[in-house]
């Protein structure tokens, strides 16, 4: 059995609903390029290329649902609404650009509406392929017996399938290997906890978690052979954004001389961007405040809640694209 | 007012319910070494002064409430169930040590009774004293405008007043000075967001709560000044034993060369143990699978959960002490 996080169905797009994990496996059905918009927003969906895919089947609503004269104008404004929702997922503007792109290539509304469809759709099973490219290029840096620390969620439900960082441990697995995991639980919104461990879990792929603060004490005991992360956008010269906890776990990694591999499809990066001019996201005091509904703060407490931070080239050991294992400055 | 962790009165030990807080504050009431014991077990107190101060309560409770002539077999024996509970905090050791060699210098059992009770006492008093010394010395190292990064609890909450790492900070508040905190909500117990969080904000002091992983993104923003943690056990060469997740905020500090230092009173230091030789509490799966009574983890998933970690001597700029700051091999 084969579960996608994003698919399409006549019109609908369905989601796995990720806020509701690991208690219930259930699915978020948005029929309007609105409901997708809010499932970005509060995280029913994300992962950088998740996000990305759900903003091109978000299109693909806009144009389904739209009277033929008016597919191009409601396609553009769902581009604005879709960028507006989560700033720092590179994905997400890399997806709505090509789209636009495939519309700009054309002329008459009701091709546009097919055309706008089509190339969401290809993009989720391109999505798929990108990732399991991943993991056979990934794998060739992995060894029997290999403990993977990983961060936040870079698996199934990071993406359409197959994910990112967790493909090469997937591919690996797949390959008999013994290879198991270690995840952090990774605070505020527990996707480490709440996600990694649950697809792993799943597969029956050995997973342990910890709290963030646990890094030092399993890379000094020795636990830890590689780590594998994600992305959210990567720059030119190799700065890596992602999950928040993500330059902290870097910078004990390189103190113990543990290599640090981050994997992203392409898609991910961003050669435009300086690395002091990314837009970190910062979210609600609430996610820090509450754990599962539950309030663990005294009551008027200031937080900070970053939902990013930007890991320095110099602490990375390899880029694991679908084209390979690349070097900055990267030539794409 | 003055609001203390631990007290006695009559032949009953009083403290503050720490597991309650912040969202109440409430008093176990001990009247038993057997109460005691599970209250430093379960965490109602916690914090190495502090299990070291109700320690030799529990021992003063076990000779007020014994018949005359089983004074010293029940003080004994009650010191072997409270060397039980925890085994990494060297204060409880210490204090328990401490009691005991009163005891052996005394005859009769009656006299002993009263000499065990005021020993329990006068720690408790000494213990406030030694964290206003403690105060007195870490505040040289604190300027004007500082904010000081500080992981778990090590503040009155910690002891039976003033606190360790904190004691610095209270102190330059005191005189004047604007320092401000940035306190680690410390997963798994969350003794950072429920008790640093509390006990500054009831005294009017600055303080920010972030998750565990958000250290490496304060740092690199230029948020911290310095970094202040408290000790469960400082041993002879440097290394220090403290809270899980000082280790990786160490290696987070010395990256960006944030000063990192450690308050304590010498009652914490072990001039004996090597730090290949330090015993690491592990404790259940409960504290990292729920979170407020919540669970986050997928039913199954396994978890580690060491209480500690061991940071390296080359990692701390100085050590806070009654006495002053030292520097290691201590000569005590």
């Amino acid at each position: 059995m084969e579960v996608r996080t994003i698919w399409w169905e006549d019109g609908v797009v369905y989601l796995v609903d990720q806020n509701r994990l690991p208690r219930e496996l259930s699915f978020k059905v948005c029929r309007s390029v609105e409901e997708v918009a809010q499932a970005i927003r509060d995280m029913t969906v994300r992962g950088a290329p998740a996000i990305g895919v759900a903003a091109a089947m978000g299109l693909a609503l806009a144009a389904y649902h739209s009277p033929p004269s008016e597919v191009r104008r409601r396609v553009e404004e769902a581009a604005k609404l879709l960028l507006s929702t989560r700033p720092t997922a590179r994905n997400l503007l890399w997806a709505v650009e090509r789209v636009l792109a495939a519309l700009n290539s054309l002329g008459a509304d009701e091709e546009v509406r097919d055309r706008v469809v089509e190339e969401a759709l290809k993009m989720a099973e391109e999505d798929v392929r990108v990732n399991e490219a991943i993991g056979r290029v990934g794998v060739e840096l992995l060894k029997d017996g290999d403990v993977v620390l990983t961060h936040c969620n870079a698996g199934s439900l990071a993406t359409v399938r197959y994910g990112t960082a967790l493909a090469p441990v997937r591919e690996a697995v797949k390959r008999g290997m013994r290879v198991s995991v270690i995840a952090t639980e990774t605070r505020p919104k527990l996707q480490g906890a709440r996600l990694t461990a649950f697809e792993l879990k799943v597969e029956g792929i050995k997973v342990k978690v910890i709290t963030d603060g646990m890094v030092g004490y399993v890379m000094r005991e020795g636990l830890v052979d590689k780590v594998l992360v994600g992305a959210d956008r990567v720059l030119n010269d190799g700065t890596v954004v992602n999950k928040v906890g993500t330059l902290t776990i870097a910078i004990v990694a390189d103190f113990f001389k543990i290599p640090f591999y981050v994997a992203a499809p392409t898609s991910t990066f961003d050669l435009q961007t300086g690395p002091d001019e990314v837009f970190i996201e910062h979210r609600g005091r609430e996610e820090v405040a509450y754990v599962a509904g539950q309030p663990i703060l005294p009551s008027g407490v200031e937080v900070l809640n970053p939902s990013f931070d930007v890991t320095p080239p110099s602490l990375v050991s390899g880029y694991i694209t679908e084209r390979g294992i690349l070097s900055p400055p990267f030539n794409l």
